[in-house]
């Protein structure tokens, strides 16, 4: 029996005692944006790093503006620093509860539930976001440490108290501590599954370019009756300008906008087509059925690996009930681009400058605020980061994973890449139905076993 | 001496007591909006009742739903009804004064003032709008009749008092008084002078319709992460269409939006021409400078004669500060074009959807508020009503009065046209500087002088 296979049935056989230490977390209620549960982080943190003390993490509760970061070093001393190095990010914070009254149980007192037949599920708040998550990571580890009696990597892990507050003290956190957390790349364990059989790499986080755009026209706002026919009409420039971003094929007509996007590999289209992805399944579960991408790429494609334009928010003139003759003095637009590989946010956001004021009649005035711009950020479809994880998925599935890019940020992903110059591989076992952030957030049983064994896989695969 | 040029020295003789007789009106504190001169309404319409039954005029004062209507009528007898019958509209209400303390002086205890070296005016609120405007038809009627006997042609009086609250009431009244309001044409003192020197017609006010449309897309607001490059975005559908209502050249690309547009009359636009109005003039009064109408056309034809299309109000997505991915539900617009000639408003409104519709993806809805719905009013320019006027203000000012259009909607002389089937002519001696609706209302002297030798004059080339 290999060690692998001595280390998942280890982690079979000591399935309820993983159970009741990821009970013992769920019972914490580390609701990090309310400061009335402050203590409970805390306390939190310091549990966690216990936890992962006891499997010979060198842990520690490291302190920040807000709450605590815990931090912990599994290192393998000896063979001169030639193993891989890992660093983990998870977070132990959780979403507020209410309304309370919509819970079948009370939210910190966690349990297990059968969801529907022979489907069994844990049932608290962070049972998947992101408790369940990073302890399959942990209760791997101690896996591999019990049966061999050390990791097959060097781990380091960053276990963080703010991601549902916004993380807004990591980066400060990330850049005071970059050689402690210098490691050849990231895992991250808070994303989903591509179905309840499927798993799914995270491998591209598209970038983005949001600007803002007010339109100014005349001084005042003026009476259509005496200037309409005359005077500019900052709506109308600024719908006429909008309405001119992508053609009728659906191609966004920013010049340059292109440069950077690479043709989607055909390794990543093969596994896209088994998928199967219809319109009527992705777009009908909102009410719709016509993708809006360019004319002639797959539906796949559109919301993986092209790049978008999509207007945000848009706002002018009379916007009350019945009518008003007004023209107004000026009109805004909040206009976003998701990019993907190699477009450079700093030119997408001169060249929309540019297609704006190109397009802006002489006695108009346009004034910008930028709001994002980053990078779309790409595991290579060669790495062996993401070539060891799929052969691993695909064992323990059976099943190949789905390679996807998210198009949600994870900013922290960014930060690894710009403070540290690693990249990120991440992996998940959330369901969509996990009701994550609302009310009998659950993670299923299956979610929880098979994530464990997939990491143990993981940590196996990339130790060779 | 002409029977005309007696009554016009009556009038210059009589200056004084006519300026008493409107200080008289003015001390009267007809704010129409404010409950709190309820009171003050009706003693106002009593005084003018009292005020025209001294000149000849049967005279009542009809109540309404608000503030009264007074009713004049001085028809002659025993000609067999020949005469032109007149119908003229004024009102007696006047705006709430408020911010009292930027008023020089009471508002309601009217004087003359030097407004600039050689040029007196009468301070006061109402002293233009309307009260000295409706005063200068009721003294050129009085003189007629000291002068002669009678008046040159059959009047009705009909003078309001809720103008200021957007005449609510009147039609009611008008509707249910059409027997007794019938004449050949109506007489409005409402409008002003081309300048302080140029008198105007208005002899064409523009149509409208206002439309407000809303694009609804999926059936709830999406994370542009998710369904960005799939998901048809509202705004975007919006802004493209919206954006597509005009073209490079200025045209309105609605199909059929000119049927019913006819070419300005050489006429007029010799007239125009002579008032030199360059874009610098209009447009930089309000920080603009190119007018933004159909290539080729004058810019005064522009306000005046041609259709426009205005986007008066648009809203959608997410409008606050910062950023936020979303691609929202729905977007709305109001949109109104401005009509003339014998555009119809129905076939525009239709139009106006159907190019929506059109120009819709299949999976998105769009929903239609119709707001408004009024064809342009328009004097014929070879309408003897026109011709006479022209002479007559032509001969006092010693200059042809500018005919012009209102943008401005005047509601009454479309109730005229469509209740009592006449047309309307609108002559009126304001002037841009008069400070209407604001603290320090004026009305020059030589505008009530002359306003009231217009009338005067008019009255008298309309008798024949």
């Amino acid at each position: 029996m290999s060690e692998l296979d001595q280390v998942l049935s280890h982690l079979d056989a000591n399935l309820d005692a993983a159970v009741e230490r990821l009970f013992a977390l769920l019972r914490l209620q580390s609701i990090s944006t309310d400061p009335a549960y402050k203590a409970e982080c805390v306390k939190t943190a310091e549990h966690l790093r216990a936890d992962v003390a006891s499997i010979g993490f060198e842990a520690s509760v490291r302190p920040t503006k807000g709450h605590p970061v815990v931090m912990g070093h599994a290192k393998h001393k000896g063979n001169g620093g030639k193993r891989p190095h890992l660093l983990f990010y998870g977070h132990y914070d959780v979403q507020p509860v209410d309304p309370l009254s919509l819970w079948h149980s009370p939210p910190f007192e966690p349990r297990i539930a059968e969801v529907e037949p022979g489907r069994k599920a844990i049932l608290a708040r962070g049972a998947c976001d992101d408790k369940g998550q990073a302890m399959t990571f942990i209760e791997a580890c101690r896996a591999w440490k019990a049966v061999t009696g050390s990791l097959p990597v060097d781990i380091t892990l960053l276990v963080e108290g703010e991601e549902e507050c916004g993380s807004i003290n990591l980066p400060a956190f990330v850049e005071a501590n970059k050689a402690e957390l210098k490691a050849d790349a990231a895992l991250v364990c808070d994303t989903g599954m591509w179905d309840r059989s499927t798993p799914a790499i995270t491998s591209t986080l598209r970038g983005m370019v949001y600007e803002e755009v007010k339109i100014k026209a005349a001084d005042r706002d003026l009476h259509s009756g005496i200037f309409g026919g005359a005077a500019a009409n900052p709506i109308n420039v600024l719908t006429r300008i909008l309405g001119g971003l992508r053609n009728e094929e659906g191609r966004i007509l920013l010049p340059g906008f292109y440069e950077g996007v690479h043709e989607t590999p055909s390794q990543l289209k093969a596994d896209w087509a088994a998928l199967k992805l219809t319109p009527e399944q992705f777009l009908g579960q909102v009410g719709l059925s016509l993708p809006v991408g360019e004319k002639g790429r797959e539906l796949i494609e559109m919301i993986q690996s092209r790049p978008t334009c999509d207007i945000n928010g848009i706002w002018g003139g009379y916007t009350g009930e019945g009518s008003k003759t007004v023209i107004p003095s000026e009109a805004s637009a909040k206009v976003s681009f998701r990019l993907v590989g190699d477009q450079d946010p700093k030119k997408i956001a001169a060249s929309f400058e540019k297609f704006i004021r190109d397009r802006l009649p002489a006695d108009c005035k346009a004034a910008f605020i930028h709001h994002t711009n980053s990078r779309a950020l790409e595991l290579p479809a060669d790495s062996p980061l993401l070539m060891k994880a799929r052969e691993a998925l695909l064992s323990e599935w059976g099943k190949a994973p789905v390679t996807i890019g998210s198009g949600g940020s994870v900013p922290i992903v960014g930060d690894f890449k710009r403070m540290l110059g690693i990249d990120s591989l991440l992996v998940g076992f959330g369901l969509d139905d996990d009701r994550v952030h609302s009310p009998n957030e659950k993670y299923d049983m299956s979610s929880f076993q098979h994530g464990m064994r997939s990491w143990a896989r993981i940590l196996g695969a990339l130790a060779s």
